[in-house]
This record gives structure tokens, sequence and C-alpha cells, in this order.
């Protein structure tokens, strides 16, 4: 089967068809989406090396087990855990740490034309979420997971810096929760997207007299999180949401003279993502930049790169 | 009155007596603590230029105002908050963004014959308390403060990093508190006193196989961030409490990825730690080096920035 693997620089490759293994179900891969997490491992991020990919939706082919699912349309979780350590039993498998991740840690990615994955990592799709926005529940679950880590409180003013892909999914989400979302970006076009929801946007982070209670880092890189500091109140929450290859350099005293929370975020449920999506309480449509075949893999990811594109799906 | 000037050097000078405003007090300084925050200012965190110096122990001389203080015993809150801001009004001085900090920010610190302070900055020390022990409810409010901040179980494993004066207060108090404390630290004298009350003591962080979910980092330097991050378990805090002068360069990533909360901490309430210490809770004997004359304050900063020494008393 075909596949794009990364082993110094990104190429499609012919390798043997997977196997499921005892649980694990063999799916063919319908479209998948370029993250930057993704371009991030181009970088070096995570140092991986094999199939990349992570975000997918596709129809369960063979069944090492339950037969049941065999021809559903499913997503999946990305996060293999043990099943048996205490992170695992606490239903945490993205904090197990003997965890593989689909495409970015130790398990071959969703960009090939099958993958094999646990069967309870697996959520059937209905129909009414079309492929395009099933591709973006697990970046939605990702966004949703803030709600399970702090109570935010309704009416919350939050300020989210990236106007990216996640940057806008997160506006999007905190302001479908009743928040007064403040956008902080570079791009016009990205912007106008949020603001039509009635996200208020901005294209400088000094034009704020007031200071946030959360700001969500979402801009991808290591400036991101000096901006948040700056922008954050006393005692206020800043998420990181970027994951980077490399360093930044901190002055921390601010951190504990305004005793403020840095907490970092990475995956969520799939479940209350495919319920925002199912029952049409987000729309996704204008976060679509492309949707490319998938042998037209080069074309993709130098679209994906380009400043004012947002999401590239590849069509297999 | 004399006076210990921060302007590039150290020196004692002779500065006009501290008059008392509305609602102020002026007290007689008996006694007042080196901190490391008074170090680092001489290092050139804060930016600080006048009288240095906020752990203190006095005597209420003057008031404007209330009368009923004069002649007692007192130790005072750091911040000097406007009194009208949301978070002043919320009884978080600490926080007030328009506040001055007793030696530290915009107000001439303790290590003075008097000082001038807001009466509700002011607490009456307990008969039972002496001058020795009232010199650190300062601190021990700080290392209570974290208890403010989050939700300690009993019997919860605590990694404190950092045997210096803060750390071994911080270890003392979370063990006083019923919780397993590790303290990781270089200096075998300082560890063993931690030893007497029950803490687990080490001389490397590299001895661990379990990863803790709190880490207190209290090494008073930049790579104890690096360390914390080294020891905290997924979705564990990171208690920040040390401030210096200067900058650390930090992967970010494991805090994404992990979802770790890094929380800065800083000062604390008074009333808390009075109890502690009124109601001889906490023992605080061995963690002073010196009682030093104010005169000698030259021998006594010399001793406050050994490797061994722990509290440094100024006695007046």
């Amino acid at each position: 089967m075909k596949a794009l693997i990364f082993e110094n620089e990104l190429k499609q490759v012919e390798i043997p068809e997977s196997e499921c293994q005892n649980n694990e179900a063999l799916i063919k891969i319908k479209m998948a989406g370029i993250c930057n997490t993704d371009i991030e491992i181009l970088a070096g991020y995570m140092n991986f090396h094999g199939v990349i990919g992570h975000e997918f939706v596709g129809v369960v082919e063979e069944v090492a087990g339950d037969s049941s699912l065999i021809g559903k349309r499913v997503v999946g979780e990305i996060n293999i855990g043990c099943g048996s350590c205490e992170y695992c039993l606490r239903g945490l498998q993205r904090h197990c740490p003997s965890r593989n991740v689909l495409g970015i840690f130790q398990k071959n990615g969703a960009f090939a034309e099958k993958i094999t994955l646990p069967i309870q990592n697996l959520f059937p799709v209905p129909d009414t979420i079309t492929d395009e926005e099933a591709v973006f529940i697990e970046p939605l679950a990702a966004c949703i997971e803030i709600f399970e880590q702090i109570h935010i409180l309704p009416g919350e003013s939050v300020a989210v810096i990236g106007d990216g892909k996640l940057g806008l999914l997160i506006a999007i989400v905190f302001n479908q929760f009743g928040c007064r979302v403040s956008l902080i970006g570079k791009h016009r076009d990205k912007l106008a997207i949020a603001a039509k929801s009635g996200i208020e946007i901005h294209q400088s982070d000094k034009e704020f007299s007031t200071k946030f209670p959360i700001v969500v880092e979402a801009s991808g890189n290591a400036s991101g999180l000096v901006k948040a500091l700056a922008l954050i109140r006393p005692r206020g929450t800043i998420i990181l949401k970027s994951t980077y290859h490399g360093e930044v350099s901190l002055d921390t005293s601010k951190i504990v003279i305004d005793e403020i929370n840095v907490l970092g975020s990475r995956c969520g449920r799939f479940g209350p993502a495919i319920r925002l999506l199912e029952h049409k309480l987000i729309h996704l449509d204008e976060l679509i930049s492309g949707i490319v075949p998938f042998d037209d893999y080069i074309k993709a990811f130098e679209l994906a790169r380009q400043k004012n594109t947002l999401k590239v799906l590849l069509k297999f």
C-alpha cells in the first residue's frame, strides 16, 4: 500500500499493508488532515521517523475480534495506551507513560491507504457529519480539552493568540460556549472568518489596556508564550497549546510575582467533539483551504505551509 | 536614622526618619531577616534602589489614626495596595496593579531603624512568639500560600527542589500538613535538619523512579524549573517559588504533552502563619544561622551569601 513516510525527507513509498493484531481494526482511510504537528515533525519535533498523519476518517475493513464495526465509518483517538496503568484505568490513555501515538510516536500514521488501531480507540461517525468535518474531530477534541482542565465561567474574557487552524478553532469553540473572545493574529483573511461569529479580532497584542483572566497560546511558535505573559492578569491562566521544535527563553519571575498558572493542554475526548458536529453547532467549511488527492502530497504540503492556508485535506 | 541602602552597592547611610501619613504607623524595627530576594535585588532583580529588607518584627511608636496599636509588637504584610481596585477589594492587596512592596518596589524597606506601613498591613504578634520566630512569619506565609492556591490531598507525595531557607521551610510546612515530602538539595547539613522531621532527603534528582504529582521549585536559580519538569508526572503541578534575576531557556513541549500545570506562587496571608507559630506547631530554631548587630551588616550579608548558611537575622 502507499504511505507518506518521513525519513530525513517526506516521500511516498510502497509498504506492506498493516495486519490487525488482537482487538485491532484495519481501517481504509477516506480523508486525512495536515496538522501543524505534522509540519513540526518534518522540522525535527519528537524525532519521529515513519508514516506521519493523525487526523483521519476511514472505513473499517477488518477486525480482529468484534466484527460489528466492519463497514462502519470511523475516526480514531490517536493515543494507544497500555490499558492497565493507572492513567489508562482512569480513561486517560493519552497520558499512559508507555503509549504509542498515531503518526507521532512509535506508531505509523494516517497518511497511508490503510492503518490499524485498537477497537477501543474508534468512534463511529454519525451520518450527519461529512468526511471533511470528521477529520476535524481530533483537533476539535483538543480544543474542548481546555474545558475539561479548567472551570471556565460563562461570559469570561479570553484572548487567543494565533489565527492558524488551531487558534481559529479554539476561538470558535470558546465563542460557542459563551465566552467573550479576542483573537490576535497576523492574517486579515483568517481573522475575518472569526469576526463573522462575533469574535473580536486584533492584529496586534499591543491594543489591550486591560488584561485577560485566560489567554490561550496557539501561535505555534516560541514568541507566543512571551506575548501571553504580557496579556495575562494576576492569578490568570495561560493555556499552552503550541508544540514546536525548539526552546523559548523566559523570565519566570512574572509567573511567580503574578501567581500565573501556565497550563499545558493537548489531546481531548472525541465524544463531545462528535456531538458538536453531529448537531451542527460548529461550522468548519471556512477552515478548509484545499482538498488534494493523496498522490499530490507534495502540492498538499506546499499549500499547508503557506501563511494564508488553513486546513489542507488529503483525499484517498 | 540609620538605613541600609542599595544604590549600585549596599551601604549604611543616615536618612531622615519616615513620617507616618494618614492611617500609617511608624514602627521601630527590633529584628529583620535577610531573604534571598534581598540578595537577588543586589544582583539587579526588580531594578530596585532604596532601603531593602521586608522580613521584620518591630514595635509601633506612632500612629496617624487609631492609637490602640502604640507599643504593640507587630509584623507587617509587605504589599501596600491602593485599597480600591478589584484585587484590593477581594483582600488580594498582594496583586494590586498599583501596589508598592516594602523593600522591593517603590517603598523603603525594613533594614532601617524605623519604617512606616499602613495600619491594615500590621498584625500584632502573640507573646508566645519570639522575635526570632516573628521574622519568619512573612516567609512562612509564602509557604502556606501554596495551600490557598491548589487543593493538596492528605498524604500526597511532594518533591521540593532546593534546601535553602525557603525550600526547607516549604518542606517542613508540607510535612506538617501530612504530605510525603522528598527534599532535594546539595547541602548535607541543611538536608539533615529536614530529615529530623521525617522528610525524605536526596542529594540528587536522578534518584527517583516514580514521578511526583506536585513539585515545588525553590532552588533559587534557573536550573530548578528544568529539574522540576523532569520530576513531575503527567497532569501534575509544578509550584514556582524562586524569583531570580535572569531568564531560563525551556522546551515547553513537555508542559503541553504532559498537560503540566506550572503555577507561580509568592506572598501569602499572615494569619495562618502566626497561628502555626503561636501554637508551637512549627519549629524554626535550626533555620537560624546567625543573629548579627545591624551595624555589622557587611558581616551579616557575607554570612547570608555562604552556601551553608540559612537565615541570618539583623538585630537592632
